[in-house]
C-alpha cells in the first residue's frame, strides 16, 4: 500500500527521513480492525517524529499519522482515534502511563490503509465529508476536552485562547463559539486575529495586552511566554487549561500565591478519549461546523504537506486525500 | 404606582382576585435596592397565586410576578433575580429552605417599581431588549439551570425535552440549540411540535413514541405522564433532569430496577442561582437569542395577560411592557 | 480442578443444579491471565444463577463466583475483578452495555483456577488476609461506589443505609464509618439492628421511623417498601443511591414532586470498576477494615454455604478457602 | 471588654504594636449577633497583622483573631467563621473578591465579645470542648477544604502533605487518617517528623525525598521550595491542592509540560465556607478528633501566646480562654 513513513530522523532537516511509497498492507490481528482510509490529515506530531522527538529510532521504519479516516473492515464509515491503551487498561485511556499515539508504535495513518484495535474508531456522521471527519481525530478531539470536559466554564461564559493560529486554537475558536461561549483570543499577528475573528473569535488581543473583563477560562498552549498573563486574567476560582507549552516552561513563574489566593485551578489536558471524540463529531455533525482546512491534496503529494508544516505557513489543518 | 396585585383568590375563578391599579410606592432599605421596572413577564405561578397555591392569604394584598428588567437605584441596566435568601443564608440560594420567589413575601414584579435585596440584579446586556431582558428571571433560568448545571450532557450530546410548548420547555429548546446540543422533543400536538422544530428542535416525537436512540439527558417537567418513557429513553449512565411536574407524580412507577441497572441519575432543579441568571444573560447576548413571546402588552393590561394564561392558549412568553 | 458449577436451573430448588466437583482446568488465552484462587466467597447473585435468573440456560455447565482472591500466572497476590468488559470498550466499564459478571459469560471463582481478562486483578495488599481480600470483589466493591463515587456526601456528612444486614449495607456501614460518615441504619429486626450498631452504625431506627435530623444521603438497596421514607429522610440537595431493589419497585410512587422541588438526586449504582476495587483494598488495609464473616469453610463444603445463603440467615459474607 | 488588639505595625517587632487591655462592647446590629466567646486561638494571620500585612493602618485599632467559639445572643453554643462576605454576594462565599476575614476590617475573636453576620457561626457539637471547637475556625477549615472539596481523592487513596508541622499540615494529617486517606508527609525536621507519625501520618519522608509510589493528592503550603518534588510526586491525573506558599513562589518553574502530559490539575484554596465549617465540626465530633494544642492560657496572657506563635516554636493551636 502507499503510505508516508519516516525511515530516519534529523532534527535540523527532518524532511530527510521522509519517504512516501510502498508498504506491506497491514494483516489482520483478533480484536483489531483494518480500516480502508479514505483521507488523513497532519499534525506537528508527524514533524516531531521525524525530527527524533517522540518516536524510538528502533521503530523505524514507521508510518506517520494520527489523523484518519475511512471504511472499517465491517464497512463502516469510522474516524480514528489515535489513542491506544495498553492491554487490560481499564477507565479513561489518556490516562495510561503505557499508552501510545498512532505512528509511535503501531503505523500511522498517513497509509491507504492502517490497522487500529476495534476500540479505536468512532462512527463518522453521514452527512459529513471525509475532509472534515480526519481533522477531528487529534487536534480538534485535543480542544475538545480542553474546552468542555476540563474547563469548567458554562455557555455565557467567556474564554480566552492564547495565541490564536495553531491547529488546536482554531478548533478552540470554533468550538467554543458553536457551543455558546464568548471566545476571546491573543495573537501576535494581526492577519492571524483577523483570521480569528472571521472563524468565531468575539474579539481578539494582541499578546499580553490587558483584558477589560476577567475571563472564566484560559487555553492555555504556548506556555511559559503566555502563562503570567493567563493567570492575571482570570476571574477568582477561574480555570486554566493547558495543553502543550511550545514556547517552554523554563522561565515561567509559577504564580503560585495568585494561584492559591484567587483559587484558581490549572488543569493539564492532551488528547482525549474515544467517547470524546464520538461526541466531538456528533458536535461538528450537529453545528454544521467546517474546520479550518489549510490545503488539501493527494496523499502522493504528502512532501508537499510536510514541507507547509517546517515552514510554519499553515493555518487551518493539512489534509491528504486517499484512494 | 400602578401594580397587579391578589387581593383574595379562588381556585376556580383565579381572575377574581386580580387588581390592576395603585399600590404604594416601595420605601427604600439598607441593604435593599429599588429597580424602576421596564418590563414584566408573566409565570403561571403568578397564576397559581391567584388560585391560593403558594401564596398564603394572610400576606394579600400581593403584587404578583416573578420577571422584571428595570433600572436600579445607581442607574444600572438590571435583570431582577426573584429568589430571595433568608437572611445569613450561605451558598446556593436555590437550596435555602427558607428561600422565597418574589410575590410570596416581598412584593414582585408586575409594578413601576420593586424592591429587591442588593445581591437579587444582574446586569442586563447593553444591546438586550427590555423585552428579552424580562423573559429571564424564570422560566430560562430554570432551563439554564436543568442543562447547563445539572444535566451532565457535553455539547454533542443529544437531549430530550418532554412536552414541548410550556415556557421551560421552549427556553430548553432554544438554549440546548444554542450551546450545541441536539434537541429532540414530545408534544401531544402538532402545530406545538411544529413549533418546536421551528424554534431549534432538530425532531419532534409523538408522546411515547420509541425513539430512534437512546438519549443522554431527558428534561422532564410533565411528570407523571412521561416518567416511565424517559427512564426507557436513556443510555446507561444517562441523567432525567426534573423540573415540575404538571400531570402529577402519583401513578408514576418509580422504575427503580431500571434507574440502578443502568446506573442512571434522576436529578431534582428547581429555578437558579443569581450566577446562573448573570450567565444566562451572557449566553442570550452573545448568541442573539431571540425567546419566544407569545404577547406583549402594557402593564396596564395585565388582565389581558392573565386571561391568555388561565386558557392556556400560549406559545412563549407573555411581557408586560412598563412606564 | 475442583468447582462450585450449575448443571441446570430451578427456581424452587436453586441447590438441585449445583455440582461440587471436577470441571476441565482453563487454558491460557493471549490477554487473559490464570489466577490459582486461595479463596473465593458467595454472592446471591450466584443463588440467582441457580434460580434461572441472569445466567442464560444455554450456556450451562457454568461454574459460579464473582468474588475471588489468588495468585496470578506472573506470581502476584491479587484480587478478581468480577466485571468483564466487551472487547474494546473504552472508560467506565460498568457502563458498558455488553459487559458481563464471571460466571454469566466466562466460568467464575469458586474454583481452583479461573481465568480472567488481564486487565480483571488488582494487587492484594501483602498484609491482607486472603478471607478479607476475597470479600472485596462484589458487595463491598459495590458498596465502595455507593458512598464515595456516587453519594457526593463529605466527611462528617450523615449517611442512612436502608435495611441492614445484607451484604452490601453491612458493607457500607463499615465503610463509611471507617471514612469519617455519621452512618445510621434502619432494620426491620432488632438483632440485625444491633448487629449494626456493633460494626459501626451510630444510631439504628426502625424501618420507616422518623429520623431525628434530615441526611445528606440514603443507600437504597431495598427498593420500594422504603423508597418514600428515603425521599423524605433526606435534605434539600440530598442524593439517594440505589443498588438493587429486592422488595421490588412496582408499588413505588416516583415522588417526582418532592425531588424536583427538594433538587433531590437519585443515582443508579452497580458494582464498580477495576480502579474502584483497587482503592477499595487499599482503605481496607489502611484502616484495618474486618469485613463481617458469617462463615469460613472449605470449597468442598460449598454446598453448606450455599444452602445458608438460601435459608437467608447470613449476617455477613460466606468464605471458602481454596487449596 | 477584655480585648487583644493592634494599635500600631511594624515588621521587626511586631509584639510592639498589641494591646491586651479594654475595648469597647459591640453594639447589635441588625442581621448579626453578638457572640460570647468562650475560647478563642491563634492563627499566623493575627502575627501578619501585627506586622503591617494584610491590615491596613487606617483600621487600627482593631480587635485580632480569627478562630473563637462561644455562645450567640440567642444562647446557642456556636463556632465563628471568620470568612466575611460583602453585602448581596451570592454563593461561596470564599470566592467573593470583596470578603474579609475578621480583624481585617470588623473586629476579631480575641475577646470577650465579637460581633458577627447571623450567618457567620455554626452550631458546636454538643459534646465538644470549647478548646477543639475554637481550632476549627482557621486552619482546620483550610485543611478541609483543601482535602475533602478540592483534591479530588477517595477514600483509600495516598496523600502527600508537604512541610509537617504548621497549623494546617498538621491538620491536613489527623482530617486525612479519620477519613480513610493513606497520608504521608514531608519534614526537614526529624522531631517535626516524629510528631507527624504520632498524629497519623503513615509515612514520613525527608524534604524532596524521592517517594516509593506516585500519590493521588499533594498539599501544598509550602510553595516554591517544594513545588517542583510536588509535581513530579503525583501520578497521572493527580492533583496539588495549594494554600498559601510560605517560601514564595518566584523561583518555582512552572513545571507547565508536565503538568500538561501527565493531566495534573494544581488547585487552588483559601479558607473555606460556612457550610464546610459546619461538616468540619461534625466530622471532628463523630470521629472524636482531638485537634493538636500546643498551649492554652488565658486570654488576659495572650501576649505570651503571641510571643510563641513569632518565635515560631508551635506543633499545633495556640488557645486562649475567655472569660
Amino acid at each position: 500500500m502507499l503510505a508516508a513513513y519516516a525511515v530516519s530522523q534529523s532534527s535540523s532537516d527532518p524532511l530527510s527521513g521522509l519517504v512516501v511509497g510502498e508498504r506491506p498492507d497491514p494483516e489482520a490481528r483478533p480484536g483489531w480492525t483494518v480500516v480502508d482510509l479514505r483521507a488523513a490529515a497532519l499534525n506537528h506530531h508527524d514533524v516531531w517524529s521525524l525530527r527524533g522527538v517522540g518516536l524510538a529510532a528502533d521503530r523505524l521504519p514507521m508510518v506517520l499519522g494520527c489523523d484518519g479516516a475511512g471504511v472499517d473492515a465491517d464497512g463502516n464509515e469510522v474516524i480514528v482515534h489515535a489513542v491506544v491503551p495498553s492491554d487490560g487498561w481499564r477507565g479513561d485511556e489518556t490516562l495510561d502511563p503505557r499508552r501510545t499515539l498512532l505512528s509511535e508504535l503501531h503505523d500511522g495513518t498517513l497509509a491507504e490503509k492502517v490497522l487500529v484495535p476495534a476500540g479505536n474508531v468512532v462512527p463518522k456522521p453521514e452527512s459529513m465529508s471525509w475532509e472534515t471527519a480526519t481533522c477531528l481525530s487529534t487536534a480538534w478531539l485535543t480542544a475538545y476536552r480542553m474546552l468542555f470536559t476540563n474547563s469548567g466554564v458554562q455557555p455565557g461564559g467567556t474564554v480566552l485562547v492564547q495565541g490564536a493560529g495553531g491547529g488546536v486554537a482554531t478548533a478552540l475558536i470554533q468550538l467554543g463559539s458553536a457551543a455558546g461561549y464568548r471566545m476571546w483570543a491573543t495573537s501576535r499577528d494581526e492577519a492571524r486575529g483577523q483570521r480569528a475573528l472571521e472563524i468565531g473569535a468575539d474579539r481578539v488581543f494582541a499578546s499580553g495586552e490587558r483584558l477589560p473583563d476577567r475571563v472564566d477560562a484560559v487555553m492555555e498552549t504556548v506556555g511559559a511566554a503566555t502563562w503570567s498573563h493567563s493567570v492575571n486574567s482570570l476571574r477568582p476560582g477561574g480555570t486554566i487549561v493547558i495543553s502543550g507549552a511550545t514556547s517552554g516552561d523554563a522561565p515561567a513563574k509559577a504564580e503560585l500565591t495568585k494561584i492559591f489566593f484567587k483559587q484558581l485551578r490549572v488543569v493539564g489536558s492532551t488528547m482525549g478519549t474515544r467517547e470524546e471524540l464520538a461526541q466531538l463529531a456528533r458536535l461538528v455533525e450537529q453545528r454544521r461546523i467546517e474546520p479550518v482546512v489549510d490545503s488539501v491534496m493527494p496523499l502522493t503529494d504528502a512532501r508537499d504537506g510536510f514541507a507547509r508544516m517546517v515552514d510554519g505557513d499553515v493555518f487551518g489543518k493539512v489534509v491528504f486525500t486517499v484512494g
